[in-house]
Formats: structure tokens, sequence, C-alpha cells
């Protein structure tokens, strides 16, 4: 038994379910040998920090991200700051020799991006990102199926992030709806999680025709809410998208989608049949096949059963988990990864593609024709 | 009371629902002063003709397109054959001064369905395409909460029309499956649909960039089982649209789509909630709409109230209706406009548009870039 | 081909179905030799019968029930009546020696629907009782499924039939509110469907311990709404139900289920699986079964493939129907089995146990204990 | 802050269950002055216990109940064990003067049950059921809504609770299947909380109507499955509840389900909508409310709102949260109330009453009659 110290970097919606998924890990999975610790928070506004790490009992909590992250007790650094700052945060880590977990999208741009992948190998430490829906158990079973063939050869694939956190006019003009900050809009923040999914499921993405539109143009100044401030990132976007292996398909995002929350949903259709699944109802699949008998249709399969990926170490039999579950999984594989001395994927390579089809999108959109996805 | 003579073209699936439309127009709509009869059916193959004509009562058959048309009891040609045939047989009804009803699409080009438009319009006969699902009372009730405004401007549009018709590759080669005879594939079949509605509740289409794909390519020929012939139709396609509204969408269509049949589904959201409706529940409507009660989510609307649009005609209160009965309200609404001499809409106008957005897709996926829609 | 003379007493909602069911026969059933014709339609109030007759087409009108059901060229009496007609009316068209068609309930009382039955099996006519939701391609399908065995050996029925009609309190106090006129509430007007259902797909019951309430006590008159009557039918009910052959369920119906219409849902369970039908969905079945594949769950079946049952007759491929079109299923079926000259089910026997279904029901009420279903 | 030693009696999953909770419980409820610390396990044999401890750190453990409950740093027992198990636990606890939480049903027969609460009344001990679904932010919301009066005045609950845990007859007669161990099969298992909910929602339950089966009479036995003994507990209940408000309804379970699991479903009907809930989606709530607009129908609500019930404390804005988090809140709010020395309800009232309704379900059984619930 070895604890491996994490420095967790942001104290937000996000670092909280990260901190919250570290402590459930070997709960769940008692048979890893590593003990992760969160030791440090990292924040930029001392209070917040402070009272952040008091609420939650973490030992240590830092205005300085070196300081966090330089320490001799931390192994292991988790970006979970604003876009802008994961390349930052990044190279401090790998240039202190430190593991990293990095939140999505990888960087705000691709050039970025792919950096962060050649330093993170270079360097040898383990590198992962956190794209937490594909490890959901439906996920899983989803991509279990598909790779057995029992819905024969992909051929289709659609998929949408839809929320409506953007939607309301008033809300302040954020880091997210700033481009220097934030690298893309809706694109960065839900498209990323649909293109994982369509790779993870589908296989590589080699072209895409894309258009965006930004509805609301202006918002109000955090700083100053009478003054205005303009928006230029997206608020919504479509994009075909072409497979490496001749799949076609549509990827689509919203933050202004009223009404729709988590409405992260993909279908992939194959020669033989379909699987659907929707965030909102995560323990689900919806799955097609062909079959002998008369009276034939969609299954929706509640994937809480002992057979299923993962459920034998939540509440078997058949108690639904929740979204953050996702996460404990993905950090615990990563500490499998590091335990058995062996990439973990989905990493800065998988990062990095991911970005690579967000710039393609986004030049697409530009200049209004299919651009191909570059692989570097 | 007067009476108007129908001549229909073809006896297949289409035709047969035709006949049943008009025959229970007055039922439904026991006001109109105009007694539709069908007193004609033209097809190709005599003994199949006759025996169609014998099973259903009607009075005459024909396998002589010309004779069934040119009668002096015969006010209105009905076209339900296969699309090359639509402006042949169109031609020859406008030539004769009666007034014609077609089946989408309008033609196989767009060049001949705006031809179409021009000689109707010339020649001052009363013109309308088949665009049955227009005519549904949930339609009907999304096109009227959007025009009042209830989901606020119109953003985003998403949708489709799957069908797994195609999805064995043994089935043979019919018209479907030849430009020549078909125009295109499940774009002109189905997408035809997602434009028309497209259309009719968010705008005109101005901007398209599509893919399509052919997965099946060869299919035995009907003739001769063991021979193969060349499929050059579409399997699938999905396009990006731009409406001249600003709003931007997604188009998708499917004739291989295995476990998908009538899966025609549209969502429409605007700045203040959205639509969605699904043709295998034609008779629901799902709204979300913000609301002043903390506990907000979307509405299942089921639209058999008599409140609702045309629902006072058939079943009120609560009787579900069915899908053929959407050609009924098409085809009644069609001799109101012929009782009131007034234009029919949709018309070939519609029909012509239509077809531009098909050949706008069909040359984006071509040319590999965004296609402007051309309007005449 | 010979001609059948139809007078349908009652012009209602019910009555208007059933003319467009007899209307559409032949459409659907084009092999049959009889031709449904619907001469003549009774009513109480003669400018109202005149007004339906002539909006609709029907040749005669009256409101002399004994001259509507005697002529010579009727031969079939359908009983569209409030039910404390419905004996009088089969007497007479009994007397007269007319087959009879007969709307649920079958009686207002179980001694009145078993004398009916008794008179009609003497004097040889073809009795029937509408039971619609019988004929339902969805509800065909779930009986030939279980009687393959496709989910083993039934031992579980729900079912339940919820409507709002009466929600309101201002709404007038007509018949279905008075025990004279309606025999029982919600019970024969909603619970009659369920047992009919129960007994279709499970088997006769053979005992029952129920409850019912009024919660609406006093509504207004309709002579004179600034007075109130007392209504001394049921509201609600839920019923405890036991099946010959050893199964257990539940019935439910309600009248004053707020945002619930045409609410009838039935979930039958079996050692092998279980089937779930619901009328808003008619064209939707749900089937759970046993499976090989680790990946299982319930179906949602569209039952509108040629394959299934009456299908071919309506829109193969894959249009929904309407729940009309139950009514002429049940009507053909009737109008075959005269041809056939057998017997036609569901038949006053049907209509005399399900009423006796409901005696034991309101006995159960009124004891405080179970009761056996009488079955003579 | 101060530590409260927790002694978990109970290894299995419920057991594991608890002790997940129990360490989840200051991340979600900082503000809780109590750090609750899970010191022992107890179980019956001694290598499981030992194992159990072992993976999931706990500090201690014992197979002797006695030494297990009164070590002085031990101050809430936490029953987890078998059904006939439950009093004999509490009643050590309670003379060894600890608070007790007990697993549902709260014995093995309503005279034990209300002996423990008559006991735990006397001795001052904080008492609490663990009646986790009450608990879950849908459940709370429903409850809240009902109580504001936005479904109007409750009069009518339906609600099951379907497994299939029994439905294979090769499993074998564990504890659950044995009358003398569980007390009852179902109705304590499963049905006690449809009870629980149906009393939190709607209030007391004063008569009852019920049947049950057992159709898997024989199960092997677990020490030598070549021997079957005799199932003497019910496979499937259904019952008639009557309330003291007036509303009536029904309650079902099951354990012989095929394809249901965690099929615990409610409907609460008022004079103004009504309200449905289904663990399988326990992040939803549908709702039913009467509204200005035409277009009406029951609103599908995501109960994932920082402004819903104990959202704030997971994952705002809109994850899912599991099953699990039902136990975190129902402990969280144990310790809250000993925080501020109040009772905690559910309390043992609770459970008395809920196996008084259990007691009378199996004598309306038995004696073929409606049976009062006794209220001591």
């Amino acid at each position: 038994m070895s604890e491996v110290g994490i420095a967790i970097l942001g104290y937000g919606d996000v670092g909280r379910k990260h901190l919250y998924a570290f402590r459930n890990i070997r709960f769940h999975f008692p048979e890893l040998s590593i003990v992760p610790i969160v030791r440090v928070v990292y924040g930029r506004r001392l209070e917040s920090v402070k009272a952040f790490a008091e609420k939650y009992g973490i030992p240590r909590y830092s205005i300085n991200m070196d300081e966090a992250i330089r320490s001799d007790d931390i192994s292991v650094v988790d970006v979970a700051l604003p876009n802008y700052l994961h390349h930052v945060a990044t190279f401090k880590a790998i240039d202190n020799g430190k593991h990293v977990i990095c939140e999505k999208p990888l960087a705000i741009t691709a050039e970025l991006a792919w950096e962060m992948y050649q330093r993170a190998k270079d360097s040898g430490v383990l590198h992962g990102v956190v794209y937490n829906y594909r490890w959901l158990p439906a996920i899983q079973l989803a991509r279990k199926l598909i790779e057995i063939g029992v819905i024969g050869k992909v051929h289709h694939f659609r998929g949408m992030y839809l929320e409506d956190y953007g939607a309301d006019p008033s809300k302040p003009l954020s880091w997210r709806y700033r481009k220097a900050e934030a690298g893309s809009g809706t694109l960065g923040d839900n498209a990323t999680h649909v293109i994982d999914l369509a790779r993870f499921l589908v296989g590589e993405i080699v072209e895409v025709c894309a258009k965006g539109a930004t509805y609301i143009c202006e918002r109000p100044l955090p700083e100053d809410p009478s003054k205005k401030g303009r928006v230029d990132t997206d608020d919504e976007f479509v994009s075909i998208v072409m497979f490496r292996n001749g799949a076609i398909g549509t990827i689509e995002a919203s933050r202004i989608a009223h009404g729709r929350r988590n409405w992260l949903e993909i279908e992939v259709r194959g020669t033989k049949g379909y699987i659907v699944w929707n965030l909102n109802r995560l323990n689900e699949l919806e799955l097609f096949i062909e079959d002998d008998i008369q009276s034939n249709g969609p299954r929706r399969i509640l994937v809480t059963d002992a057979k299923h990926p993962y459920i034998e170490r939540f509440w078997p039999p058949n108690a639904p988990i929740g979204l953050v579950d996702g996460f404990t999984i993905a950090f615990a594989e990563y500490f499998k990864a590091m335990e058995e001395k062996r990439e973990y994927i989905p990493n800065f390579l998988d990062g990095a593609i991911n970005c690579s089809v967000i710039d393609a999108m986004l030049k697409s959109w530009q200049e209004g024709k299919c651009i191909e996805v570059r692989y570097s």
C-alpha cells in the first residue's frame, strides 16, 4: 500500500467533484495498492480556497500554483482550472516531474494541446484527460456491444450536448464567454465530450463541416454589471463529421438550449442495429438488434446488473449510480494504470485529437467548407 | 353541393391511402359544398389496376394516362406515381386544364420542379403537393405555438426521418434506388418531409452543407434476382441548414436505419423554450416553456383535445388519430381552397423550393462546401 | 354481395364513431361479401337526429325506436344509447328478429345483462358487445404472444382506465352520474373495458375485493344549473381481482383523474416476462422476455408491421393507426361471423360476465369483504 | 466538532451501502458538528466480517454482538441484519444506552415493532428507521409540492415495488423465504417502502384489503441444494388501502416480476393534478397541474437543480445523483437531529405503524375481508 499525494488545482464545481471521486476510489476499487490522498488545493482567491480546504478537510491550500505543485509529497497534479490555464499548470507539473490529470478541453488551441501531448510524452509522466462520460457503465457497455459486433459495422453517429446555462442574457461575461480564456464556447465545453464519445465508440474523425452561432452577443461584465462586454465564443454549434471507417454523422452542442440540461445524447447505428444513450438517464441504454422473434423493438437496458461493466463495484443488484461516479471510475483507472506502469487512456493524445477536431470545426465555420482534421 | 371527379394515378400504398382519405373527407368536413369522388384509377399494369379498382369499388380504371386524365368528369388529377413520372403526369393534367395534387418530391430535379410550378401558375389550375405531415394536429399546434411566440425567437432546428426499408441488401433494385427514376434516395423520399416541416415551422432555408452515403451499392435486379445492378441514390444523408432568420440546424435521413420506422422527429428551439415531435407518437407534442413554478420541465401534450387543431372534426374528446388522417386533412384543405377560390399551400412553389434544397444538398456533397439554395 | 341494413340507435360521440367504422369496413376487409349500410339513425330529439342524419348522409332518421328497428331493410340494430336503454333497445331488436350489437356495459345490472344474454341466445340472433380495445392490433398481438407462451404462465395483471371528464365539479349531472340511468359510474364506463381486457388476456375472474369513492357528490342539474342534484355513481374504483388460473391483480378506474385521458393501461406478468400497453400509445407494446444476450430489457414494439395482426389491412409498412380503427375491426369481425354463420366474440355472454364482475365489485364495496363473481 | 462512533451490524449489500453513506455525510453536510465514524462491524461469520473490515478499512470487527455494541466509543448502533435480528439487536443497543438506526421492516411482527418503539421511547435514545427513499430529492420535492397544494387535495395513491430477485426457482431458500426469519416476503421487503412513501406523501392508512400469493413454493436448501424446503412467505402482494383523509389506493409488491428491478413507482393524484415517480429514474418527477395555457400536459421535472431539495449539497447544476445518496441524506438528517437534540423522523413509531399495516394486509389475506390497521 502506498499513498499518492494529489494537488487539486481549482476548487469550483469541477474540483469539488474530483475531490469526492478521489476520496471514494478505494471504496469501489479496494484492490488498488495505491491510496490516493488529496493533500493540497490551489486557487486564485485566498479566502475561497481556504474556506474550501477547511470545509472539506484538505490539509493544505495555496494561492501559489508552483508551491502547490512542487511539494515532495505531491505525485499527481489534477488540473481543474479554467481552460486558458490548462497548459500553464500542465507545463509546471511536467517541469516538476509530476503526473498530470487535466480537465477537458486539453487546451484553448489545438497547437497548445499537441505541445502538451508532446511534452508529457517526452517527460514520461502519466497523463490523462478527464473525459468522465467514457467511464460510465452504460457507455462501457455500449463500447463492448459495438466491439463484439452486436450492431454490426457502424455507419452512423449522432451526438449532442445541450445545456441552458447561458440561456439567460443577464448572466455575466465569465471566462467561458471569452475566446482568450476559453478557446471556444459550447464547442470546447460541451461538444468536446461528444467528440470524445464519438471517437471512443466509432473511431477517428477525419473531416468536418460545421456552423456555429453566437446569439447573445453581449453580457454584463462581472466586475461592473452596468456595463457590457462582447461574447466572442459560440453559443451553439452543429457539425457534420466523417469518420475514418466511412461512417458519417452529426455533432451538436448548445449552451442556450432552454429546458435542456446535461442533455448529452448519442446514437450509434450499424448494419445490424443501433444504440442510444442519454446522460439524463445515465443508467439506461437503448439497444436495437435484429431478432428472430416477430415481435422486435428497441430494448431499454437498465445498466445496473452485476454483469455490467463496473457495476459489481457499486451497488449490485440494480441500484442506479450517479453522474459523479463516472469520475471515480475515471480516476481509479488512472491509478490502476499507474500501478501497472502503463498508459492511461484517454490521455493527452486523445485530448489533442479532440482539440484538433474542434479546431477543424471552427475553421470550417469560418471558411464555409469541409475541413480535414489534422492529426499532429 | 357539387361533385368533383378525381383521377388517382398510381395504386400503390400511397394511392391507396389517398383513396381512403378522399372518401373520408366529407365525414370530417361535412360543411364542404364539394363532394370529392374518385372516378378513375390509372396504373401501368392492367391486371393490377383492374383488381385495385374492383377491390375498392372505383368505377373506372385505365392503363392509358391520357385517357384517365382528360375525361370531362375529372376535375382533379392526383399524382401518386414514381418520382420520374410526376412532371409527365402533371404536364398532361395542366394541358388538359385539370387541377393537380402531386406527391412529394415534386420532381426528380429542381429544374423540372420549378418548371412545373411555372406552368401550373400560368395555367391557373389549383396545385398542391402532398406534405401530409404538415397537417397533423400536433404539427398544426406546434406551428400555432411558435407563431404566438410561446418558444420565443427560433434559433435552432433538428429534424430527421429514419426508415429501415432499405436495410436489407437482398431487397431488389426498385425505382427508388435508381437516380434516373427517383432523382435521389432517402433525400427525396424522406428528407423532403423534414425540409418541408423545417420551412413550415422555422422559415426558408438559405444555405446547406451536406454529406451523403450509399452503403449498399448493389442490389438484385427485380427482373432477374440472380444479377445485381448498381444503386446510384443515397442511403443516408446529413446536412447542416441555415435559415433566413438566422437559425441553424441539422437534417438527417436514412432508409437503412435498422429498427427505425417512420422515425420522423423534429426539435425546434427558441429563446424561450422548445418543441419536440415524433411521428411514431403523432398525437403527442413535447413543449418546454419557462414557467414561474419552481418545478418546471418539458410537458407531454396529448394533442387530442377539442381545443386542438382539427380534433373537433375527429374524435373528441381524446381519441388518438392515425397517420392516414393527415392525408384526409391535407386533401380537405385542398378542396376548401378550391371552394373558396384561393391558393392551396403547400403548393408547387413549396414543392419547387423543397427540391431546390435537395439540389443544394446534393451539390454540397459533391463539392465539399456549403451551397446557397436557389429560389427560382 | 349482399347489403345488410343497419339501424344505429344513438347519435352521440359513440354513434358517430360507429358510423365511421361501418363505412370503412369494406375498405379494410374487401373480401367480405356483406356490404354493411347504415340506413337509419334513431335519437330522442328530433332536430338533433335529423341534423345528424343530414350531416352524415344517412337516408332515414327517427325518434321512434320501434319504427327505426322493425323496418324490413334493417338486419342489424346497433345500440349506442345511454346504459339504461341498452336492454330496452336490445329486447325490441330481438323481438323483431334483428341481430344486435350493443355498447358496453351490456346493462345497468348484472341481472338484466344475463337476461339479455339468455334472450339473445334463445332467439338465435347474432349478438355482440362493443369492446373495441380487444381488437386493436397491439392487444391482438399481446394475446397471441401470451397464447404461445412468450411470457410464460400468467400470474399477475394490473389494469387501469383513467379519465378526467368528471374532474370539473361544475360539469352538469348528466345520465352518467345517476345510478338509475348508468348503473354505476366509472366502473361501468371505464373499468368494464379493463375487466374485458383482463378476461381476454388472462382468463375468468372469480373473486374481487373492491372500494369505490364519490368525491364530487353534487353537480348542477342540466335543466337548471342554479340547482344541484346528487351524484350516486362512483368517481373512482379500485379492486383486487383473483383469476380462475390463480393469477392475482388489480383494476382501477377514475373519471376525475386530472391530466389522465384515455389512460387505459394494462400490465400482464408471467413466469417468463411481461407485457405493458397503454391506449395513449396504442400502436406500441412493451414486451420483456428472458434472452440469452447479457444486455436484456423490455422492448418497445411498434405494432405497425405487416406481420402484426390486422396491419396488412391498414397501412403497411409502419403507419400508426387511430383509436377508431379498433371499432372498424370489431364490426368487420361481427359481419365476418355473420357471413360464416358462427358466434361473434365478445358477445352477450362476455357482456353479462363483465357486468357480473362489476356487480361483485359494487357488492364488495358495500360489504367490506371479498365477493365471488356469479357466472349466471 | 465531536466524533460519534458507529457500530454497523451486518456487512451485506445493505451494510456496505450504509458504510459508504456514513463516510460521505460530511462531504455533503459540512456544517454538521458531528463527525460520524464507523468503528466496528459485526457479523456472524468471522472470516467474512474480518475480510469486510479489512477491505473497507474499518478499525474493528466482531462476531460477538454484545461486544460490538457495548464499547464506550460506540454511540450509535446501525442494524443492517436479517429481519428476525432487528429486535434482538435493538434491545441490546437500548439496554446499553446506545442510539439506534434500524433497517426496514422494523420487526418480523407488528407486536415486536411496537415493543421496540415503546422501549426506545422510554429509554430516550435517538431512534430511526432506514426508509431511504423518503429522502431522495425527487420525493422531497413531491412532498413539498403536495404540502403547498400544487395537486390539490389528495384522493388517490398507487404504489408498487417490483423486483425479480426471486423469479428464478433455483435460487436457494435464504432467510427472506422463511417466515420465521423474515416475517413476510415481498411485503416486508418491498411493500414496506411503498407503505412508508404512501404515509409520507398522503397520510395514515386506516384500512386495507389484500391478497398475496406464493408461486414458487419450494426452493433448494442453501446447506444442501439437492433438497428442497418450503417457502412460507409471499412472492406477490396486492392491497387496497384506505387513508384517514378519505383517499383510496392500491399497493403492490413482487419479488418475482421478470424484467422489473427496483421498480418502485408511485402515483399521487389530487383534485388539481398528479405526481408520478419511479426509482429507476430517481432524478425525475412527473407533475401534472392545471395551467392557463391551452397546451397542457404532464411535466418531466429533472430534479437536479440547485433550487430542489438537497441538490445544492450534491452536484449543482444538474448532475443526476445515485440511489445510495438517499442513504447519505437519511443518515445526515439523523445526525442533525442528534445535534439539535430532537426526534428523527421516520423513527420507530413510523417503523411500528408500517409493520401494523403489513400485519393488517396479512390478516386481510387470511380472512378474505377488509381489516382496520391497529395503531398501537
